[in-house]
């Protein structure tokens, strides 16, 4: 069987996590990688090839996976790189989504592409696990819990402080409220009732702590609605224990059914790499989009939109008989 | 829009599960329930019809829901009954599945229906969660746990020990080993170590207990290979205490990516009422099959088949602005 041969846009976290995904899949073959950087900057097993010679690879690449951030990259590349190849993305902004996807899926289906937009966990797995669990349980109430895993955003916001020179912010599910939802208790939760912040600092030789962790926990919209703790450490413990990229999280429904009964759905992930996961499943997203577009189809899906016989290399009747 | 119209074969647990979840779906509409004993000693707001008479609504009901038992009743109705409508069944012998399959597939076909095999949580969801963690990591371990749940053919086999009235039987996943694998320990686990069993047993007046709980324990096959507690308690106990149908369980899957990274993925499952839950999956089934149906898909499918957009009544914009 012809491997199916796949290019990466963009050479970050995820595209490295994509590249070790390849790996691990038999049926796949890293063909280039494609950077807005100098090429001979980056070490890799695989061509490095600047983004601007991509269009020399239509022909010699069945499935692009874009690794690049849905702020700036995405809604740029997603329509473009559409309109030369089928595509695989995770284009996380959720009010964006339908408008990212009429881009993406006028480019794809008027050049004859296939595409799959915001795959991943969140937007991904977790918003299957949502879909699945409205249809099975249409009575009952679904909550969704993130971490423990790093925010960007507010590791960011602490590094902006004056007096701060690094820091990390775990953003961890309340127990008290995960266990209330797995109880059945269909608690209603604030945003404080259901995470807690969790941020490591590093502090400047002779800083005043008392003032760097008084301006974290109050400041507005990032933290002053939660419950926060900040332990002060030293540049060298943040490199060794705060280096990694965990994350995960819950999606849970609690619903009712007949006259009473209580029944709970619940999908969790936990995660060492964050984004070593996230480019697994756009790998195996670019199998399913590969598959779609032999067979003829043009256009854009989600998630939502694909079988998951789709996603994996065995047959109909070896998934019946291994899995079902 | 116009209801989707359906009928339910068989009118046990799972019938009755079913009868409640289409209350539920303002989509749907139950047009008749179809059983084998006489109509009429039955109570039900919707009409009881002999089974005898079901070829007399052909071109009345979009959907049959199939509710009968795997061992005999949907080997032969699964394929007689999908030679007239488009159906829905939670066939579970994972042995014989691609057996009943092709037998369901070839007379859906030569009819022009559309069928979906083996759905409900396990073959269904579990099975679901089974390929999706195998595709996102291939190189892992998967485990799936059953309880705390009655199992029917336990509890059988105590009843027909001497001297014993009644009795359910539990299994129970060990806390321990689910535990290992949350903690991507990657165990080693037989069947003992997986699943406890908890009997509650109800014996005849001056029945000899010890000799009892000796039968139990030490039963081959059912319990010798098992952590296995029993408690003796009296008829108006069972009747009060252990008269529902909880069930639920466990898919987990650890795998690594990368070079280190730890990932674990983890669906599960805490149910009241098994058979209510089962008969709300088997209705979001039969939404998805009607519209394949409507499509002109013929011929048989699985859950895996199936894209999770067909289960639901929403349109797929709307299903990407709610819940991607």
């Amino acid at each position: 069987m012809d491997k199916i041969k796949v290019g990466i846009v963009g050479y970050g976290n995820l595209g490295r996590g994509v590249e070790s995904s390849i790996r691990q899949n038999a049926d796949m073959e890293l063909v280039a990688v494609f950077t807005r950087r100098q090429p001979d900057s980056l070490s890799s097993a695989v061509p490095m090839v600047h983004i601007s010679e991509i269009d020399s690879f239509i022909g010699k690449i069945d499935v692009m996976i874009l690794c690049g951030g849905s702020a700036t990259d995405l809604p740029e590349q997603g329509p473009s790189i559409a309109s030369m190849f089928h595509t695989v993305d995770s284009f996380d902004r959720h009010a964006k989504i339908n408008e990212y996807y009429d881009s993406v899926h006028a480019a794809a289906a008027k050049s004859g592409h296939a595409s799959v937009i915001s795959t991943g966990w969140d937007p991904g797995l977790f918003s299957l696990n949502r879909l699945l669990a409205e249809v099975v349980l249409p009575e009952g109430k679904e909550y969704t819990f993130w971490g423990k895993g790093v925010s960007q955003g507010h590791s960011d916001a602490i590094r902006r402080i004056r007096g701060v020179q690094n820091a990390v912010q775990y953003t961890i599910p309340h127990e008290k409220a995960v266990n209330q939802v797995r109880n059945g208790e269909d608690p209603a939760l604030s945003a404080r009732d259901k995470h807690l912040r969790q941020c490591f600092v590093v502090a400047g030789e002779g800083e005043d702590l008392a003032r760097i962790e008084n301006e974290i926990v109050t400041m507005p919209d990032y933290f002053a609605d939660y419950e926060t703790t900040v332990e002060f450490i030293s540049a060298e413990q943040l490199q060794r224990e705060h280096a990694a990229m965990p994350h995960g999280g819950l999606v849970l429904r609690s619903g009712k059914t007949g006259k009473e009964s209580k029944q709970i759905i619940e999908f969790g992930l936990k995660l060492d790499s964050n984004p070593e996961f996230t480019g697994s499943v756009l790998v195996a997203y670019a199998r399913a989009i590969n598959r779609f577009a032999k067979e003829g189809f043009v256009g854009a899906k989600s998630v939502f939109d694909i079988p998951f016989s789709y996603l994996s290399p065995k047959s109909p009747e070896q998934l019946r008989k291994e899995l079902l």
